[in-house]
């Protein structure tokens, strides 16, 4: 698979839309994976990568949901390249940084992929729309067992799966929920979403991770604590915890339109007019926008075909997604938000 | 002429535009005067007001040119209609504010108005659009000619024209010119207009004169001092300093153009799509967003229709005009907010 056809080609996720009200965008597991007697990444010459590149690599691309997918080591891609699969989360931006020895194997849907050499040896990922954590993890355990079977994983019956940061011990599990929470933050509750959540053991952070702000109203949810815990348990208080958090959501959606029915209409009808009308958009406005607009939508105060494909907008507005749609070299941030008000002004206007 | 007539017929100045780059909206001329061996109003009693009311409303109603106007007593008023008279310039807030003996006579056209016993006797007021300053004085000195035949003006050959307030004395003469200047409220370069404006003698104010803010990027230019220079020398440096600030906003306008056009152009887009899409707009807010579109529309970035009767808008989304086109009584700024945002989204639709 080549990389165009893979930029050219939305991932499932972003054009399916499970969720009624438009509430939970994407489920997400990750796993970390270690081989034994071979240093992390980390503590490796570049030689010992490079090996255990070419061995899981070679293993990994031989199961069949992988064959056919798109390889790429990472030096032998563009910083634009890097930043367009950080952009679709396909791969992290702690890989992105890295390069000789570290490599990247999607699957032809785009759901599954798995990086090599990153913080670990292996960490496996699979994302579905939606709240579907229990399906994701079922996808992800059988790639999971096709490379256990072929290769010598790192695993400790007291520890359980052995990481390179004491933090993925364990089931060296990541699950993260991403979801649109606009109701929460205008009435003002998102502090105590976060403070419940910690309690649980589970974190909310931004769009992309550790450190990034929520834009847009967009969260991840994902839980802290890997060990102590089995997979099965992660995944369904996850479910549970975020499935709440919908409908807390909703609720705070359908009392926002109660009591001030006319501010959230002129809300959501400001982020319409600045949407179709705006020459230049920064990608934080303009999914603070779009935000309002599938808020509106979700409260039917507001219909559009263009929201249905919102998840691929969303992915389309990002710089690095824009540079390429870009006619010519300069791709300065003004000419971005230029491009990308472009691109949003069509987009809504249906051409 | 009954008030209905009057409300439902703008006036000349609101509907024609004289200035081609749509800087200057109107020039207004003042005059105050008062009788001789009477009490000015604010130390008559209600009694000597009622007298000298009747005597020179008599008087002033035979001038050809008021026959057949709008004349009403404050006191048969209603709050409303002191408000939207406020509003159209026609009286001032302190003629609004009294009420027995006090009353104004407005002519057909609604250029020329007279206030009996605001804070002088008589206050003769002419407004045209655009830079005519000349005119409008020649228009009101002619009107006043009549009444100085028909009544015992208080005059001095020393001070001049008597006046209530010693500001006013000598030629009782206060020259307005309304201007529009979002260029050089943007470049930052209002502060040297004021202090270059007080060496003349002139002062810079917001919409609707003292203590008001100049919501929209509206300015009142206005002669400070009535002694020591004639009504032909205030007229001139008058014209002439409101001449050259027109042209020192039009070059600001292009500076913008040049320097940022895709900014400008952004936010003229943006005000556009505000005003077409808010459901709710503050008098404020709908003031600055037209602002955007008139400075658009000279920069030939944006044209509409509707720009042309923009005065007209001004005008009819203030808070007493707007009740008047609410069909219920209910007139919370709220409500207030939803007409006004109706009003404007179907006159810049075409509706």
């Amino acid at each position: 698979m080549l990389f165009d056809d893979l930029l050219n080609n939305p991932a499932k996720w972003m054009v399916e839309s499970r969720d009624e009200h438009d509430i939970v965008l994407t489920s997400r597991i990750r796993l970390a994976r270690n081989l034994t007697a071979t240093p992390f990444p980390g503590w490796a010459t570049r030689q010992q990568r490079e090996e255990t590149l070419k061995l899981t690599s070679g293993e990994a691309r031989q199961i069949p949901v992988m064959k056919g997918g798109y390889y790429a080591e990472l030096s032998g891609l563009t910083q634009q390249q890097k930043q367009l699969l950080v952009e679709r989360h396909l791969i992290s931006r702690e890989l992105a940084a890295r390069s000789e020895g570290c490599a990247v194997l999607i699957s032809r849907s785009q759901n599954a992929s798995i990086l090599f050499n990153e913080e670990d040896h292996l960490r496996l990922q699979y994302i579905l729309p939606g709240i579907q954590l229990k399906k994701a993890w079922g996808a992800i355990s059988k790639i999971d067992s096709e490379l256990e079977a072929r290769l010598p994983y790192a695993y400790n019956t007291r520890l359980g799966y052995i990481t390179a940061c004491p933090t993925n011990l364990g089931t060296g599990m990541r699950a993260s929920v991403m979801m649109h929470l606009p109701g929460l933050v205008i009435s003002e509750q998102m502090q105590q979403v976060v403070q419940a959540a910690a309690q649980l053991n589970i974190t909310v952070r931004g769009l992309y991770g550790e450190g990034t702000e929520a834009t847009g109203n967009l969260f991840q949810i994902s839980n802290q604590s890997t060990l102590g815990d089995s997979e099965d348990q992660i995944v369904e208080r996850m479910t549970r915890f975020t499935s709440d958090l919908a409908h807390q959501e909703w609720n705070a959606r359908r009392r926002l339109l109660q009591s001030s029915s006319l501010q959230v209409k002129d809300r959501v009808s400001r982020a319409y007019g600045l949407l179709t009308n705006a020459t230049l958009l920064s990608t934080q406005e303009a999914l603070a926008l779009l935000s309002f607009l599938r808020m509106g939508a979700s409260l039917d105060i507001f219909s559009h075909q263009a929201l249905k494909n919102v998840n691929k907008t969303i992915m389309n507005i990002q710089p690095a997604h824009l540079a390429r749609l870009s006619t010519t070299d300069q791709t300065t941030p003004e000419h971005r938000d230029q491009i990308r008000a472009d691109i949003i002004r069509k987009e809504l206007s249906g051409n």
